[in-house]
């Protein structure tokens, strides 16, 4: 397939890669950031472009992958003279409609997406959607040619589906950098120790639910384990606060 | 080594077994519950008791895996009678010296432990402590035949080494549970399409620091997105809450 790329940040670094070595056709990569626009297309050994005037006519498929923010803006500068073409959007947290052409859908990879670091992307779970039922077909026979899961799902119920990513990944990683900020500052022990305990943690949901899981002072209620841990944050306040409502929350779950 | 172990629960089963494994004899188990006493004695092919007055007068070592709650009382009950012998217990969170025996130390083996999912102990740091040298010295042998990574840390510092341990796996759980509520509630999608995603997030680790790994609306404070999934959660003001704190905890981390 001729697929042109919107954006070179790092889901669609990920992503065009993905369909390069796929074997599909990226005939361009388009960025606002000239330095971006080419170190993609060097990989991906296609043209480039930071000129929106300059971009393709027609391709198989124009995929948006730029901030949230930007993407009504940048889609419907596009869309002038682009009027038949498929557009899909590959952001998680939007509607199809946010896009203005007729044929227009979504290719949202499920997955947390760093530059540096490359991802298998046949186990990242590929979530589309599309206005039309042909160009569903052919979203669908895109994402099955680079992963192995392949959901269609629509804007209503990929938004939960998308807050949910947020609370499995944003937020649980966000737990482990306060554990790793109190190990930095309360000495000695390299963050290092707590990569077999994360990875368990991550693990055992292929076991049980994470309710299930649980485990620590807050799911036995131990008060008197939670009370000396708040003692120990009393000098950051918004984290001791963290503490507490999450504590509350495993115990409102067991209910 | 000869071992009597004070308590059958998730941390005592594992560590037990593990013991097992490496050769030493676990030459009793106690409990107050009979179930779980003799279902774990079964398993290390030894003794058991639910009577405190019945347990071994002499061991190498006796480890004390109950409750940090009942620590000190069944420790306390258990010196009688033993009072040159060598108590540790396995508590992150509790310091050293709750134990009354002159020869004391701890065990702390680093892990979230369920009674029915196997651990491999080796990966799992354990950090130890003895009141004296000659204790201190066989611990870490004792450590040292079921882990490959072992530690010698005091009290104080164990503390907070404890209340990471808890923001790194329990809490960061409780965020795998609260995405597991939200597909539940807002259908259809089974949980283990996050799996990919949460063994990401966990294995980014091994390359970068969770700050560097942070991705999402919160690092990009992309307000747009966090005011549509704050609305999401109107239903639920205690998550929509932890939402907020952890959003701004994120933002304020990269400052």
């Amino acid at each position: 397939m001729r697929v042109v790329l919107i954006g070179a940040g790092n889901l669609a670094t990920n992503l065009g890669k993905a369909l390069f070595r796929a074997g599909h056709e990226v005939v361009q990569v388009y960025s606002r950031t000239e330095v971006s626009a080419s170190a993609l297309a060097a990989v991906l050994k296609c043209g480039y472009t930071t000129d929106v005037a300059a971009v393709e006519k027609e391709a198989d498929v124009f995929i948006l992958s730029v901030k949230d923010s930007a993407l009504p803006s940048v889609a419907h500068s596009l869309a002038e003279g682009r009027e038949g073409q498929l557009f899909v959007h590959t952001a998680g947290s939007m509607p199809m409609d946010v896009l203005p052409t007729a044929r227009r859908g979504v290719f949202y990879p499920m997955q947390t997406f760093s530059k540096n670091k490359e991802v298998d992307f046949s186990v990242i779970p590929c979530f589309i959607e599309a206005k039309e039922e042909g160009d569903s077909q052919f979203l669908k026979k895109l994402a099955l040619s680079i992963s192995d899961t392949v959901y269609e799902l629509d804007s209503e119920h990929r938004k939960y589906l998308h807050l949910a990513a947020v609370f499995c990944c944003n937020f649980a990683n966000h737990c482990f950098a306060l554990g790793a900020k109190l190990l930095e500052t309360h000495g000695g022990i390299p963050f290092s120790v707590m990569l077999p305990l994360i990875e368990e943690t991550a693990k055992k949901l292929y076991k049980m639910s994470p309710r299930e899981a649980q485990t620590g002072p807050a799911v036995r209620w131990d008060e008197n384990v939670m009370d000396k841990h708040l003692q120990l944050l009393s000098e950051t306040p918004d984290i001791q606060r963290i503490y507490q409502l999450l504590s509350q929350s495993i115990h409102d779950d067991q209910l």
